[in-house]
């Protein structure tokens, strides 16, 4: 293993040469051994999309300049991009749909391991979809707020928006989204719209393309809403808790179970049956039971509802196994590498798969279904207790690094924490605080991470210089977990980087809130799913506040974005307003008008565009720049 | 202009070297600059999926074997193929949406424009579904039919089949394929679900990826199949009608309008239009009048229910504006080149898109809506008046080649002409003459052009091998227009080309069905989304028999496709029980695995399986050969 990158996460720095004597090959490895990539595809003007090609327009300008079929690199590029969106749209919206049908299966009594855990979100979601709840028993509330909620998958009638993105946005931005002709009707239509228009010879006008892909990317944001929120009805909202991350929450003595994916419908009933199990555990020789441990944004799922420790986020999902500790590594849906299939032949863990569509050639697939999802959770930790035995205690390496992690500000816990200082009238003092500039603005991370990016660097550094200046920070995700992992989330990480007035807010935030100090430096908002928290806090703030989204001193960073998950939630939050930021060079850069309109034209038209800035604190200049001017059109 | 090509197509032949005078590029100049294409991209082994990569596995075993997530070359062309399923999918489905979406609109008496133009039909397909017809008017029957149709799209019990997939196939494969998972129930949420499990870090197990995308091209004949008899409903069911075909069919007199693309909604008004509009057409000076000529599967689609001339088929479309004679392209959906844009530069011809997720730039939009259909319909046929005035005399070339075609065989029209021969049980005469050899087996020829191959060549070829060996032949699409341009859609061809036994059958059911001949040597069965109506033959065949589909001695061959659509409907062909040839190598040999489940393994799980053969001879031979062992297992 050779590595230019020096990490900042000292957990890998410490496994990696080890690794390197075992002769595995990791993810920076297989990024090593893949250069150079290719450059067409990194400018987006490689075409697959039918099999008269492959094509390529030449960047210099003296090869092609069009594709067979007439497609300029314009077209090219914009196809390639929104099929990406359409992608990420219906990775986050097939888990929504998931949550949705439990949701049902809950009111209808057909998913016993499951119940409604937080009633008072259920009523008002519903109240949110326009539900009548008078006279209802909670169970017909959530039937309707289930049906309502499918509804925005099954709607054919595209003049009606769908409701989780009509009800959840300032009404003068969804007026102008309406008028745009960019409001999503029916999710699953949307996506199939994009891969329809991009088809061979149907659209090839890039801008109306890239409306396309504005319109998928609301239809992400419907489904990742209606996703959190859904699962905050079954499983609780997130509350405020202390918890621990990084490898060293991995124990040597314990029957270790990484949770990784997305979904928190497998991972929340193994949190609940593993505590049942933990003597089998025991007879079988860990003498301290059962730990389970989260990876990537499962883990971030388990960690702000339960506290349970977050072992690593994405990129540094494979160094989890390579411990040697990990005995089972149950996995759902979404950002698990395949290449966790090729340990099992070097590593005791067990990879088991649980989604019907999701399977990796070399796990054991144990069929996860709501209906059954307590045996099937008692079948998975039996598994991981069975490859317990099979350890290899000379390839065990834990590094011991982990850092205290304050987690689960869901948008009700940041309004509850508020509420302590101002009871009737929550959203006052942080409105009061931006507005005489305690508070600069609000950056939210999210976004993964990425071999093109020393992993974490660019989080990290963002955020402390964005603290610095007074800025409030939220996080979610790969971003999320590399915060916790690095001890930003920690209140010694607001004395020390918080600007003094930003320190101030937090501080008082914090004692009222009963935590003896300030509120950690970067709030925990969730898993990357979860970005919508972020959302219901700004359109609260704008409400109060009587602008759109656009007008507030937010701004947005994916400083290590890679999944079309990540494109699709970027391009979202462009279009709500959001000005966005990414850290790595996003692969359109083939068509100068494709990267005009990203970067400057949709200004114009929906007030949020992207930046693209690939050192850190250049990337945190901008992002302050821009709240500075957000401010300043304020009159703040 | 280079070319190694000799086209089988006189009419490209001669107009050709005259394009080159004029320095304009075709796609076969594009082709030739843009070799050699990527290798990578020809194997499938090029992951753009994330933007870590792109990743290209080598497939000399000398470079990265596993991108930089991990996957391998079997996970990464399975991913791309299903892919490519999904965007054909969505491509046909939301045409076929279209269509169901107006029905229901006529309906509800809110599309003046359109009727119910076959009501036996309508009853037909309101039984097939199961809908009770007795006591309702026409009006309800088509709403509920249309409701019912909508389903499809949005349903989410993903327990209940799709009723187009379920209704239209033997009882025996439709257990066959829920058994097997793939039956769908909600085209969209099969398309987006394709989408979901093909992102980063999902669906890694290429055999479970395949059968994902057997789901996907399922969910592609439910669209296809709604949409082609729903279009019956409203314009009418096919029945023969003679025609010509080729360039020689555009009038150097006449407002020369060519209808492109794939959806009749607009191309049927259009044609409504154009005749009470011909004399403002000869006060522009324009002896002929209005001359609407069809293109690509619009062009097949006003072609069969209205014997509207078809200009040609989708390779050789900027041919048509190359004539110099083609004063409006009006076009929708689907294989629409974006350089006709750029031929508006150089020609007159107005370029009039009309769909508002397909714009092509260059082009003039007149946004079509079923609500202003006929307005929409004149102001296109006004552009082209106005086009038509600015002709430059001096550039027109029209080839004069154009054939006799006799067009318009939908199984109604098939059934129709054998119940000539037996009125109480018209399928008894196809049956025996299959059983006693006489017809040795059916084949179906669907599928593109492609530059990849001599235009029409391997079509042509094929065809009369076949023939010659008494296989009754079936043609869609560009297929379709191949033979349609070509002459083999006439009686002198089934007298050239027909084995004699084969020729027998075909003369005796012209004879009956009052053509004073025989039946053309291929019958036309319709647009590349009519591929459906072979199926109800097969599927009428199979049931009559008494075996399932896998059984039958059909076969199809798409000797020159190119498109996604093409994709998709090729793996349900073979998913259906029909071994199904491809005449270019399909873009997925960088993976083993997939090759031979597709080829090979595929035969044990649903009967039918690909054939790749670029040799046209060797092609038919193959097919041939499948055929014989057909007949063989059935005893025949």
């Amino acid at each position: 293993m050779n590595k230019d990158y020096k990490f900042v996460d000292q957990a890998i720095e410490e496994l990696l040469p080890k690794v390197k004597e075992a002769g595995f090959d990791t993810v920076w490895d297989r990024f090593k051994s893949m250069q150079p990539q290719c450059g067409f595809g990194e400018l987006g003007v490689c075409c697959r999309i039918c099999w008269k090609g492959p094509c390529r327009i030449d960047p210099f300008g003296n090869g092609p300049q069009r594709g067979i079929c007439g497609a300029d690199a314009h077209t090219i590029v914009a196809r390639n991009l929104i099929r990406g969106i359409a992608a990420g749209a219906a990775a986050h919206s097939d888990h929504g749909r998931h949550i949705a049908l439990t949701l049902l299966e809950v009111a209808e009594g057909h998913a016993p391991a499951y119940c409604i855990k937080d009633e008072k979100k259920l009523m008002n979601v519903a109240a949110r979809l326009g539900l009548s709840t008078e006279g209802k028993n909670v169970r017909q509330v959530a039937k309707e707020v289930a049906l309502a909620t499918l509804e925005d998958f099954s709607r054919q009638n595209s003049s009606i928006p769908c409701s989780w993105a009509r009800q959840t946005i300032t009404a003068e931005r969804a007026e102008k989204l309406t008028a745009l002709g960019v409001m999503p009707h029916n999710i699953d239509a949307v996506v199939a719209g994009i891969m329809n228009r991009t088809h061979v010879g149907c659209d090839a006008d890039p801008v109306n393309l890239l409306l396309g892909g504005l319109k998928g990317a609301l239809a992400d944001y419907t489904g990742m809403y209606l996703s959190t929120e859904l699962s905050d009805v079954i499983f609780g909202t997130p509350e405020p808790v202390i918890t621990t991350a990084n490898l060293g929450v991995l124990k040597e003595d314990a029957v270790n179970i990484a949770v990784h994916g997305h979904n928190p419908l497998l991972s929340e009933i193994i949190c609940d049956v593993a505590g049942s199990m933990d003597e089998e555990a025991r007879q079988a020789g860990a003498k301290e039971g059962i730990n389970i441990v989260g990876v990537c944004c499962t883990g971030n799922e388990v960690m702000a509802r339960r506290g349970i420790p977050l072992a690593t986020n994405y990129l540094s999902q494979e160094m989890a196994v390579l411990t040697g500790a990990v005995d089972a590594m149950v996995v759902d849906v979404q950002c698990i590498m395949p290449s966790l299939g090729v340990l099992q032949e070097c590593y005791h863990t067990q990879l088991i798969t649980t989604m019907a569509t999701n399977k990796i050639p070399g796990a054991v697939h144990v069929e996860f279904t709501e209906k059954t999802a307590l045996e099937d959770a008692r079948r998975v930790v039996e598994l991981a207790i069975e490859a317990y035995k099979r350890r290899d205690k000379n390839k065990i390496n834990i590094p011991q690094y982990k850092e205290t992690a304050i987690v689960g500000f869901s948008a009700e816990a940041v309004f509850a924490a508020l509420s302590k200082l101002n009871k009737e009238d929550p959203l006052k003092p942080l409105l009061d605080n931006i507005v005489n500039g305690n508070i600069q603005g609000v950056a939210l991370f999210a976004g993964c991470s990425t071999t093109r990016v020393a992993q974490d660097h660019n989080f990290v550094t963002i955020a402390r210089e964005l603290a610095r200046h007074n800025v409030l920070l939220l996080a979610t995700g790969c971003g999320a977990g590399a915060f916790a992992k690095l001890g930003l989330m920690t209140q010694e990480a607001t004395e020390a980087y918080a600007g003094d007035s930003l320190k101030a807010v937090l501080t008082a935030v914090g004692e009222a809130a009963g935590l003896n100090g300030p509120l950690p430096l970067v709030l925990h908002m969730g898993s990357c799913v979860d970005n919508t928290r972020a959302v219901t806090v700004a359109t609260a703030l704008a409400n109060k506040l009587g602008v759109d989204l656009d007008k507030l001193p937010v701004v947005a960073s994916a400083p290590e974005a890679m999944s079309e998950k990540a494109v699709a939630i970027g391009t979202w939050a462009v279009t709500l307003g959001i000005p966005t930021h990414l850290g790595i060079i996003p692969q359109v850069t083939g068509s100068s008008l494709v990267t005009e309109v990203l970067t400057d034209k949709l200004k114009d038209l929906v007030g949020g565009y992207f930046i693209v800035e690939t050192d850190p604190l250049r990337a945190a200049g901008k992002l302050y720049e821009v709240i500075r001017e957000r401010r300043k059109a304020l009159g703040i």
